[in-house]
């Protein structure tokens, strides 16, 4: 067993109404590394995934998916790690599992099925870094994919908006939309140093500066046609502005609502809602859980276009577990471009089938 | 050809910034009876429907399926009447024509297409009250059809929220939400008659007077598993409080929103549309019109229902011409119960197949 002690972050309080998210919601402890009962395995953490469904874990009647974390205990999170010991004859030293290890170094776990939203597994052939695993080729990935594969039905040819496209699933699914055909993608964003990432690097037509640009006006520019599916995970005044420039029978695809989500004060809805009549369109939400039964479909897909280098790993990575709380609130006011991770130790030297 | 002149409402302005409906954007003019030309016939107008889509035709920039109707020009309308005169081998004196009659006594016609959007047909075996097949069984009748059953996809055992469910759509979805399996069905309208009307005389089994209940209890109480198919002419504050009672996989049917449509100063959009993520639920609009090729279907359904006694014509008569842009106003004022119909001039004594 280990012999450097269990890191964590335990929660203290939850946020006060308004507040968004900080360390000062946890306590940083290092204590004894747990060890696993008959079954069980010892993870050690390797990289964590920062998402905004973190902020809801700390809500009180929050109990959308999952209940929410208790004040003492170690926050959740999504992490990739290794193996160090196991009690469990199917996990062995070594191996590498995906699952909800937390926010500490070492994690006890167990098999897990489909009673948790989270995907638990061990990866048999890893690819390095093994972050990517965790976000573009895993719950980013699976997200961006059947939101915009499924949900929105993307077509070839389709023209495509995605708001938020330099965030953790809007990366990937902008990428998606070029793979898969769309005629044209284009990204919101807020600064034109993700513009030029997002269109350099991840291939997207364009891309909308939202704080500097007049988001109708360039939409009329952009998609003279209308927008065939709209992807957002923003809500707000972005989406009342796409709705005005949807396509007929056009797919807008409710991911999230984040620049609304803990937002203080009465908040304006998409009022623009009606052109969901003007345009018979539809405007859908999904969670990719509900997806759980296919999630090897979309992860080998994932995997393989990752392997032929049309899908980069747009992954943005923040080092030390003492950064999640910070990680996380970035997901809030825009500061990360991809999909979020907090590298909490290095890959391993050896990893399984190398 | 009839002696009696042809009185009609021409349009003498659009509306002013906030100006809903009234008898002061019409002349009433009294004119010679127009002469058809080779191919065309003469129609006697019996009966005219006033819709909500007619405001439409007053704005400058309507242009959704119609184009707007000119100043100077008669206003446009539906309407039942009777063939008078023919110079068409096809339609003959005494037979009985559904079409865009406009608002006055007789109307220059001839067959029209797909290109049209008003269904226009001769009706070969007319039932009595001739307003029937303009409302119930007409185009209400067909809105509600499409709507709640294709775009809506209602099973058996699905409980529905119709809003404005004693209006001229609201009706007919109500009736037909009961007729094919639903659960519960539950509306909401504006005055404690029209509750007692929706339960004792269209079936519902509970009606919402939304002036005087809190809609957010009622839904809770009626709807204790939520709803799965609301289907909504209204918008505003009511979709917004049913969008928080959803059951998983609801169908939200956006067929109006009269709430709003006209409203002065800015309008709040629904911002509970957060909860078609939560309950992977999706919200379409739609126009009765694109379900053009299916008319034929939906006509002989409503037919059978109403014949076999399930779907009673539910239809609020005015009398007179004189009265139409006053029945037009008091759809924006919830005045109405049932398909609103203006009665131009009594039904004739023999109708074809009598």
């Amino acid at each position: 067993m280990a012999a450097d002690g269990n890191r964590c972050w335990r929660v203290v309080r939850y946020p006060y109404p308004g507040e968004l998210f900080s360390a000062a919601l946890f306590d940083w402890c290092e204590e004894a590394v747990p060890e696993p009962a008959d079954g069980e395995f010892l993870v050690k953490t390797i990289c964590l995934a920062p998402g905004p469904a973190q902020r809801g874990y700390l809500d009180r009647n929050h109990g959308q998916l999952l209940e929410s974390v208790a004040v003492g205990d170690v926050m959740r999170g999504r992490g990739v790690g290794q193996i160090v010991a196991s009690r469990n004859p199917e996990y062995s030293k070594g191996e590498i599992f995906l699952g909800s290890l937390g926010w500490q170094d070492y994690s006890v776990q167990r098999p897990r099925g489909k009673e948790f939203v989270f995907s638990t597994k061990k990866i048999t052939r890893p690819i390095r870094p093994l972050s990517t695993q965790l976000g573009v080729l895993g719950q980013a990935g699976v997200t961006a994919y059947f939101g915009l594969l499924e949900v929105g039905a993307l077509k070839h040819g389709d023209r495509v908006l995605v708001t938020a496209g330099a965030g953790g699933v809007g990366s990937v699914a902008g990428q998606l939309a070029r793979i898969n055909g769309a005629n044209v993608t284009v990204g919101t964003t807020s600064t034109d140093k993700k513009c030029a990432w997002m269109h350099d690097e991840l291939g997207y037509d364009a891309a909308i500066n939202y704080k500097t640009e007049i988001i109708d006006e360039r939409l009329a520019e952009l998609f003279p046609q209308g927008i065939d599916v709209v992807f957002d995970t923003v809500g707000g005044e972005i989406l009342n502005t796409a709705l005005t420039h949807l396509a007929m029978q056009a797919r807008v695809v409710i991911c999230g609502f984040i620049a609304t989500d803990y937002a203080v004060g009465p908040q304006n809805g998409p009022i623009n809602y009606r052109h969901l009549l003007y345009k018979r369109a539809q405007m859908q939400g999904f969670v990719s859980f509900d997806y759980w039964d296919r999630y090897a479909e979309a992860e080998q897909a994932l995997a393989d276009w990752h392997q032929n280098g049309q899908l980069i790993n747009s992954e943005d990575v923040d080092e030390g577990l003492v950064k999640m709380p910070g990680a996380v609130a970035s997901l809030f006011t825009g500061d990360n471009h991809g999909v979020k991770i907090c590298r909490v130790t290095q890959d391993p030297d050896q990893l399984p089938g190398e």
